[in-house]
């Protein structure tokens, strides 16, 4: 015992004279590691978990299979205190690792490994050689790095992991995230800085951040991403880009990372020194065909292209008088032989057409259901208009049988605070993934009717990748749903907290539980009760209610809130505009009938007069009044939670959170007062009693200007 | 001594165990901690600090004396290995802290406090009641903090700490960052990322980063920060801002940090809702007063405006037909009865004037020496141009006795090759401070006619700062400069590598050796023999000595480099623009003659013919392609000291260097083999024998085309 003693003392010694724990403690706790937090296990669970990893055993190398053993490696140190050593063969508490191919002992093992595919895995607890071992098996390499991560992540939230039988695959194909990243380092709605993708210097330095990437992505099961703004530049698919493309593809690929680029459908244009793009021109489908081979010479195994065209001023085939299927067919084919996908977006809306926005999407795309080449998918982001705090999920889910979908969330919170509000967001896409879409049938929800997931990434430059701590959990959740569109929110909230902040529970619990709630506290002070759209235009940071006149009607929130002295909300019912119609019969009804909808889609598919009667006994003036204060109320109520956590989190990290949950407290009073102050200057209604009246006049709030903001 | 072996392992594993040993190796030697890495001494250097530095004592506390007694415990503990504890008073081995005044003791100690003036300071071994002590004493709080910096960089570079007796104290009096930096987090020629200014979360959030940006700057001496670019944006002078300015100035205070601003020179009209900003109008003058109240009250200590006017598009007095006097003085007056200074940049230049470039911040300037006020001084450029990588010295240092001026050196390296050079700027700062001006006589050096230096900083979002760790250099001999500009570049180099190195003399050596020569390889392979100005447009990415065509003659290389085909050069003698006529007579007839002008100098005063002997025997012609291949020679030289370096270095930051010198020296070429191949079209003379050919035809090098470079 005390020679034990003693030999950790030295362990701990020689660590601490070569390494950096004199470095400022600001680097301590600053986010960089992600939930790839590798620290020391506390007693018992060091000794138990010391048991099971005693040695690893690798079999043939691959640049996956060494990432794999790399990671294992280097969470057990950081876990454990101690370098696992390699050995040959099973030893007592060895972690095997590999394929049937890479290490042929597992091929005898009899595992299970039919039921996980090219990308799952198969972890046990098992006798290998008469020796108590953990095996962690796959078909393909990567499926050993998930399982190799799946693995830590138990030690990490202090699972028992003596009797491992796990048998892991991936629910859905695609896990892509988008980024929307400019060649200039700018982000389109990012609000951690600035793009990670430091063109200038590549091909020839690689960041060392570029890896850690990687691994933050591998380790929740991405396995895709476009690193560029769908509001795309030609520029990115010239030689000089393509080969700084290649050398992030070589860093990512070990980690199962494929590389996909937005395709600006006028490129033949700007960069090829074509008249056209129309996509029916054989001069054009040729050029596409030409640059697919250059692109594939950088990148054998790269991705596809992502493509937003005709929407919101990007070129598309119907400025050709093509359709939809015939750009991104002519795409398809140019990517086929390759066996590179395109990914469509359905994000479309036009001005010019009177048809409600909510609407535009199913009209446009539901025709050309079975019309698209077998490589394209159409990307539908989850609610019909964009992105707002809550949506009803979007009519096309389920709609297109003949037609691969993803589905498109928003991970950075462009509608929901920016990186200072505390917004947990698995809730709200657990919501729409659960949502019955009755297509083909009943029991069918959105989460069946996908075949890849896209999260629009909330990763740049700040020190912390997502721009604050808890935004850290929605690139989380993201990855976690993507694998598994059936988990459940709390379930990942309550695993992030655990990775993230540690495993006491007087903290894991009050975190979950302030985490659960916070996106409904988004919802209620700044869009309560189905209203949408209600920002301010351009940078979308704070209130903008009562903005009307801007370029189109449908980025006016006058247009989606359409409140006058008698009420408001938007019928989107056969007396309205006739949106549910869009949804399965069973669905349509749901939404249409004030008495099965939802308070909280109320609005957005129901005009009512100020003084409805709500099922809570207050009418529709004084329920808005009640939700906005709700709202409000809740973040002071995540204030005192976080404030009683001091105890168990570390200084740098509580008052990082403490300062945003100041930030955001200010902002939702700012929100709800001057919403308040809006409506009421509509509605000509007193505040209820008990509620306090907004703090500042409706021209206060108006005469707000933000010409700085981020991400715009 | 077995005893405080398991003290010393005990406190090791203690760190380890709370500690980040753990953590990502990636966040080891990231470059973050600069040469504030205080990591643990080595035998027997750590017998002999630890002896030295047993505990702390000290006395009243102040937020800058408790921050310099925070510094020392930080420094020791990662030096030594353990916190030294604090102590009431003398103990064997103490080291007091602090002022007469917050720790009466001290002034009884006769120390020399009467020859450091308020920012210097006193470090002495010597008895104090007895006991063996170390005393760091001051006049003034900032003064201690100094004192401290300096004693833990004598243990970084392992000085003896045994029989101290230093007496410090500033030359230069202000010594000032100046941050391009826009509102919108762009900084203008930055090449380190982005702004670390957040202003969207500021005043709420206080990165951390902004006190480990403070402690850096304190630690070599810098006591100002200009946070805004000069080319100026009037919104920072509102109230939202200056809340966010308040709270920057809050975190630098106690590091002795002062905050500027720019002042846009159209403010008033801009933000004022004035229709004038003509210096000499009542109501102007009545706004910027009424300005300079509101900014004081918000930053009771904050240091005045640094003014861009009149030069390259921004607003200024001679809108008004008043002069640069009538400007700054107006603003002078409104800071006066703060304390704040103005100052006033010399950099203008006129298109519409068809006087050489070169000659007319000094046409402009001196005839107003003795007509500004007493808090305005006057911001000079080192060279008549623009930062390039060699010019001679200002003509206005020493020509303008009445007025105080401040050196201005671009620490960013906008024509030295962005962040991936490696160029050490100390040679070429100390080139000019220790040039004799001859005014009022011979033995003036420049260093010894300015009352402040700015340095252009280099500092980014970039995880290192600086954008590369050898830049890091850039910034640290900035600030060891602008304490003392007489200080050796290379007693800075070595200093700087050994705290950012360590203290290997097999590393330190070759490093300093490569510093020392890297800005002459950088003027060589760019602008050899006294040529200047031959970038590409805009961005100043790479060379384009063939742009003539841009909007003014003199943004075009060939209006400084006059080539044709009988020769090249720019004639400023007295047969041509007669700009050395700006100089003391000395100086004049030195710059004015081919017999004692310096090589590098040559084609900056004196037009030649291409084969014109030079003192090598070499015609210009020869001289010149043999300067450009010295300079890419002398970066391949760089690659091999470095590569065989890699015992010595850590991998990540020597993978790195290796990295940024692998692009060096491809650009290196790029500019060699496009700036041959050009004055080879113009000259139409051979390349002479033994010279490679450029690889590429000149229209190769004409057609490149670099849209995102960074920076602009």
């Amino acid at each position: 015992m005390m020679r034990i003693l003693v030999r950790q003392l030295i362990v701990a010694a020689a660590l601490l004279l070569a390494g950096p724990v004199s470095a400022a403690p600001a680097a301590v706790e600053d986010g960089y590691d992600l939930w790839l937090r590798y620290r020391a296990v506390e007693a018992p669970w060091r000794a138990r978990y010391a048991s099971a990893g005693t040695a690893i055993v690798t079999g043939a190398p691959s640049p996956t299979l060494d990432a794999a053993a790399e990671e294992l490696r280097r969470g057990l140190t950081g876990l454990l205190g101690t370098a696992p050593p390699a050995a040959a063969g099973a030893v007592d508490g060895a972690i095997l690792l590999g394929t049937p191919r890479s290490l042929p002992r597992l091929a005898s093992l009899r595992l299970p490994l039919g039921r996980v595919g090219s990308q799952g895995y198969v972890i046990r607890t098992m006798r290998v050689d008469g020796r108590r071992a953990t095996v962690i098996a796959a078909n393909g390499d990567i499926g050993v790095l998930y399982g190799v991560f799946d693995y830590l992540r138990r030690l990490q939230t202090r699972q028992p992991v003596d009797a491992l039988d796990v048998v892991e695959a991936p629910k859905v194909k695609l896990r892509l995230l988008n980024h929307w990243d400019n060649l200039d380092r700018t982000v389109e709605r990012g609000y951690a800085g600035f793009s990670i993708w430091d063109w200038h210097k590549l091909p020839a330095y690689l960041d060392p951040r570029y890896t850690d990437y990687a691994r933050a992505n591998a380790s929740i099961g991405i396995n895709g991403t476009v690193l560029t703004n769908v509001n795309a530049n030609a520029d990115v698919l010239t030689p000089p880009f393509l080969e700084k493309v290649a050398a992030l593809a070589g860093v990512f690929r070990p980690y199962g990372i494929q590389v996909f680029l937005t395709a600006r459908f006028s490129a033949p244009i700007e960069i090829g020194g074509l008249k056209t793009a129309d996509p029916l021109d054989p001069k054009v489908r040729a050029w596409w065909e030409a640059k697919a081979d250059e692109i594939y010479r950088h990148v054998p195994d790269f991705g596809g292209f992502l493509v937003k065209a005709n929407s919101e001023g990007q070129p598309g085939p119907q400025d050709y008088d093509r359709d939809h299927a015939d750009g991104a067919n002519m795409l398809a084919d140019a990517m086929k032989r390759h066996g590179g996908v395109v990914i469509w977006r359905a994000f479309v809306y036009s001005n010019e057409q009177p048809e409600d926005r909510a609407r535009q999407a199913y009209s446009e795309f539901k025709p050309l259901d079975g019309k698209f080449r077998d490589n394209v998918l159409v990307q539908v982001k989850n609610g019909p208009i964009d992105f707002q705090p809550r949506e009803p999920f979007h009519p096309l889910f389920g709609a297109m049988p003949e037609t691969p979908l993803m589905m498109e969330f928003q991970i950075t919170k462009e509608y929901l605070g920016f990186a200072t509000h505390l917004a947990f967001l698995g809730t709200m896409w657990e919501e729409v993934l659960d949502e019955d879409t009755y297509r083909p049938q009943r029991g069918t929800p959105v989460a069946d009717t996908i075949s890849g997931m896209a999260g629009v990434a909330n990763i740049g430059t700040d020190r912390n990748w997502s721009g604050s701590h808890f935004d850290q959990a929605n690139w989380y959740a993201f990855g976690r749903l993507a694998w598994d569109p059936h988990r459940r929110a709390r379930d990942i909230g309550e695993e992030w907290t655990r990775l993230t902040f540690g495993n006491n529970p007087r903290l894991v619990e009050p975190v979950v539980d302030m985490m659960m709630g916070s996106r409904q506290a988004v919802v209620d002070y700044m869009t309560p009760l189905g209203l949408h759209h209600l920002m301010a235009t351009d940078h979308h940071y704070g209130p903008g209610p009562w903005v009307t006149n801007i370029e189109r009607a449908d980025w006016s929130p006058t247009y989606y809130h359409r409140a006058d002295a008698t009420g408001i909300g938007f019928d989107r019912t056969a007396s309205g505009s006739n949106a549910v119609a869009q949804y399965a019969p069973e669905v349509s009804r749901r939404f249409g009938s004030l008495r099965s909808v939802r308070d909280d889609h109320l609005l957005w598919f129901h005009r009512l007069r100020w003084d409805h009667r709500m099922l809570s006994g207050r009418t529709l003036w004084h329920e808005l009044v009640h939700r906005y204060s709700r709202g409000v109320a809740m973040v002071a109520a995540m204030q005192r939670t976080w404030s009683g956590l001091a105890p168990y989190v570390d200084a740098e990290r509580h008052r990082e959170v403490a300062a945003f949950l100041r930030i955001q407290q200010r902002e939702a009073q700012w929100w709800r007062d001057a919403s308040i102050a809006y409506f009421q200057s509509i509605s000509r209604r007193a505040v209820p009693a008990g509620y306090a009246p907004p703090e500042h006049v409706l021209d206060h709030y108006k005469q707000l200007s933000f010409p700085y903001a981020p991400g715009h």
